[in-house]
């Protein structure tokens, strides 16, 4: 994941609300290595909002960064799930940020409803 | 409107794309100004999505300017309507950006509809 | 603060991200009812970046809602200050979300310095 | 590229001002092709700031969709350059959006300048 002009702010590096953004960019990819997508489950009428987000800034980054994003996933309830989140420079083993995201498993009605067994089956 | 952080790019100035999200809230503010908001004629089954979008950048704009986004708004058809906007630095004669959009008018089939009145009593 | 179609998502409701970009501008009113600016204070040398951002969501924020950012700062170390932001609906009593961010107070070199005075005179 | 959920709006689909975003993209992908990037030409010297961007929106783009961006450039004077865009959803034939947008050729000092050689290999 390249970093976009777009991202960056007036100091040089990304600003801070972006990388809540690639915390999404992360989960999706989580959720389609495991063969399904987040497209498919919303349309399937399962929504997973996020409820709580949390990110620690240890390094900046930069435009052009190759960055890579290291996603895991964890149950913390039947209908509540936790993905937690590292930022790395390709090839640098120094994290950049760390981050976890809670989220509430909710059908069409906007009621809480089970995680569906393709999520939790990608989910530590 | 003051100019956000998030807006800025690391060349310091505004990111050229935020701009057409400042085409919208004055086009917004427009109707407003009316006495109707774009979130009512939507929910009313009226949607106009920008079908052309254009903007000629004279000035830089700067994190924390105080702008102003002055729009009038025009027929081209009864279900085809174009919004101009002039970009100013709050208390400056010059202006910063001057842009266009156009914009289908469609019901909740995504059908071509004609404009509502409420719409044409703010165009020129 | 109005809600701009930008900032919504295909749910319907603001994304998520977007509110740490409101808390920004929340930190930046609180630091301009004390005269100051934050536009100044990096013109002056020290930069406030953050190093911890965190949000918990409880109602939804829609297109065109007018929404209000209470903001509080406390200090942390001589070095470092928390601002902390809950998001109301004008007019409503219920929180639509809460957060807090930690900031580092950086001089021109990246160096930690003492935070400005004037900073301090909006804290808690 | 991926649309991002935070790419959409609650109409269901993208945001018209992120196809400005998918173009940025482009054009640093367009260099980079080259053997260059926007980055180190940046850090040589030359920045290419946007002075005007147009966008046709075509078809409607929506979350998850795997897009294509084609770009091209050509030399409209010696210190100035354009760049056209198609976004096409991957393996589909027709095209979503055409878009261009024209740029000026800055040195450090603001002052136009000659655009560099190794921009002018990738123009058509």
């Amino acid at each position: 994941m390249r970093v976009r002009y777009a991202e960056t702010d007036k100091m040089g590096v990304v600003y801070y609300a972006n990388y809540f953004v690639w915390f999404e960019v992360g989960r999706a990819d989580l959720l389609r290595e495991a063969g399904w997508t987040y497209r498919d489950m919303e349309a399937g009428g399962v929504a997973l909002p996020v409820i709580e987000a949390h990110c620690e800034y240890r390094r900046s980054a930069y435009y052009d960064d190759d960055l890579e994003v290291h996603t895991s996933g964890a149950l913390l309830s039947p209908v509540r799930v936790e993905f937690a989140y590292e930022v790395f420079r390709a090839g640098e083993p120094g994290v950049i940020a760390t981050g976890r995201t809670i989220h509430a498993s909710l059908d069409r009605d906007g009621k809480p409803c089970r995680l569906p067994d393709r999520v939790k089956a990608v989910l530590a």
